[in-house]
């Protein structure tokens, strides 16, 4: 089967082709600015170069019949016609209860998915406007919603809920929900995998470390707690984002700086977490790492903040477990980033697991980090949440 | 000596005046209502009988008064004369980054002091009330401040800046101070005392579990991280404060239910915790543990939460110090409520403790709670502040 993965913003449309039989990527690409000035798309079938226009996108409809019109080309095509295209799989940010597994989507589960607009203000809207656009434009295809959500609706009572008046939770819904779920899902179980060994069998932590980031608890093959809450803005210190806060630290800026307390969520999301701790030197990690080599230092504690956090939930969740047997670093920085996966290191050891530094070299590839002897085995496990929603997308449409 | 430790809230006072070479008590009591029609004392000498009696308390300065009126009373009295008074010893609540250690107050101090009511603004300011009152009616006497946040104060910086825009730090100081820290000094060093050891050669944590609780990790006897942040609301789940949140809870309550950033802060400090999780049942455990035991889920929920909690951040403080000796538990919870504890050693066998559930019986005394053969030790050990500000207070006056 031919899947078309979509991964739908406000202004932006994510896509990949994916042959699941082979599970190849055919082509990829990235609609910008849809309905702004400037819109444009960059569109690369494999092996092929990337190849960037501007194009008029009023609306995502518009940005659809573009991606189709590209796939379709004669030069950078890589399928005959629309109706190669045999299932869409749409990325959807939140689920909220009502999902705790992938759906294919009919009027019921639009209507579902509108239902937890209000947790996802930002994204389940656009996303519901990809689902809508392609529908228009490819009628009578099947199409399937992967929740990032989903996994973690196995987190039990004491992991997702706050300790807030319970009133809270039945009228408002306010809960620990997490995110990245379909990276720790296929993570976990790619681990399991490489080791040899049944999911169900292990106490597994995966680090979704990108620019958003997360850690989660699969034990015995379930979400038992992660770090993201009712938004992606708790846990880890990410990018821009700031992680765990004293919550009084909300009304305490918003009196201070005159801010609502929106506007003081707003920094925590966008002007936060490494980007804010190195004092606006940048939010990307490699910087960082290449700033902290050459002297400075304020991007350096900025490094050793994001890194300790990662240590402690990595503690928490062994807890939360009542031990470990893998711990699993993927995405941008998890993969890539030999420095920052020598300092969580540092955090780790009692358990029983030290990080080879040789093995730690490795960018971008499956490879077991923890020397033979180690009690617990840490690992990296590159991330393919486009893969993930293919598989599931050809699943349910089986 | 003779030393008077006061705790001075906003409208109460709290008093005992003990005998610092045989480390007793010489009497205690409370002034509650100061300023408020109605208010009252009860005081209570060593071995006597408790006295609560309504006496007119327009300000600090007459229940001070007060105060030592009952301590040289002929029936209730324990000493003769106010001269008897060596020095007096004050819990503050916040010494910002201006004190790492207590002081001897003079003019300066105060000033000091009064820089950092920003940071709690309820209680620094009726912290002073108390000196100032003291001061008026015993000039000459020596008299030292005693800060909760003093012995957090050598907490790196990875642990105690958060994922801000570094500006909010150099502009207000927004950080984690921790509180508690009095106790969780005097456990840790108790801790080590008990085992025969030298705490510099110990990784400790303390959990502080009282109505307001926290979590520190003590590593060769200096605090390297605590669970409460700006201030006491972080960390735990407590009697009615709710503890760690998604900050973006924050907004999206204010929001939804039309109050002010400041107004769902009171909520989370003052209708949360177990209080709010059992759906208002009661803030106290005793009564949670009662409740569970006879069917009610809310209760048990809440508790599981609140063990839940406890047992994650004993392992992040196990990665923050990359590993863990002891752990002691102390306060109202930790000294008295075994269930709880129970609850809690389900989290944290794989460090390599077992408590014995026999051993788990003792209540409010200083035990070994793990079985011999554990590799970290786990123990209750009593707290006793008031202790502990009086030696503090001997160690600046001699």
């Amino acid at each position: 089967m031919k899947v078309l993965v979509i991964n739908c913003g406000s202004s932006s449309l994510k896509y990949q082709l994916i042959d699941s039989e082979r599970e190849e990527v055919l082509a990829k690409g990235l609609c910008e600015r849809i309905g702004i000035d400037g819109s444009n798309i960059a569109h690369q079938p494999a092996g092929g170069e990337k190849v960037k226009e501007e194009a008029a996108m009023p609306d995502h409809t518009a940005a659809v019949k573009l991606v189709i019109s590209k796939l379709t080309d004669e030069k950078v095509g890589v399928i005959r016609s629309l109706t190669e295209i045999d299932a869409v799989g749409h990325r959807m940010v939140h689920g909220g209860e009502n999902f705790s597994g992938s759906v294919i989507i009919n009027e019921e589960v639009i209507k579902a998915i509108e239902d937890c607009n209000d947790l996802a203000p930002l994204h389940n809207p656009a996303n519901l406007i990809g689902v809508r656009s392609c529908q228009a434009i490819m009628p009578g295809v099947p199409m399937v919603a992967v929740f990032d959500t989903a996994f973690h609706q196995t987190m039990p009572e004491k992991a997702y809920l706050y300790g807030l008046p319970y009133d809270y939770y039945k009228k408002y819904k306010i809960r620990r929900y997490g995110f990245h779920g379909t990276s720790h899902d296929f993570v976990s179980k790619r681990a399991a995998e490489i080791l040899g060994k049944d999911r169900k069998d292990l106490k597994i932590i995966v680090c979704h470390l990108g620019n958003g980031a997360s850690v989660s608890a699969v034990k015995y093959g379930e979400s038992v707690d992660t770090s993201m809450g009712l938004t992606p803005l708790e846990g880890l210190i990410m990018g821009t984002r700031s992680g765990d806060l004293d919550p009084a630290i909300i009304s305490f800026l918003a009196e201070k700086e005159g801010m609502t307390a929106s506007q003081v969520i707003d920094v925590c999301n966008k002007k936060s977490g490494v980007l804010g701790l190195s004092d606006g030197y940048s939010s990307d990690f490699r910087d960082l790492v290449q700033a902290s080599e050459t002297g400075n230092e304020q991007a350096k504690h900025a490094l050793e903040a994001y890194a300790y956090r990662v240590g402690k939930y990595i503690g928490a969740y062994a807890a939360a477990m009542n031990g470990v047997d893998v711990i699993a670093f993927t995405a941008g920085v998890g993969e890539n980033n030999a420095e920052v996966r020598a300092m969580i290191g540092e955090y780790i050891g009692y358990l029983g697991t030290n990080i080879d530094a040789e093995r730690n070299k490795v960018r971008g590839e499956e490879i077991i980090l923890s020397d033979e002897g180690s009690k617990v085995v840490t690992m990296v496990v590159p991330t393919n949440e486009e893969l993930a929603i293919a598989r599931e997308t050809v699943r349910l449409v089986k």
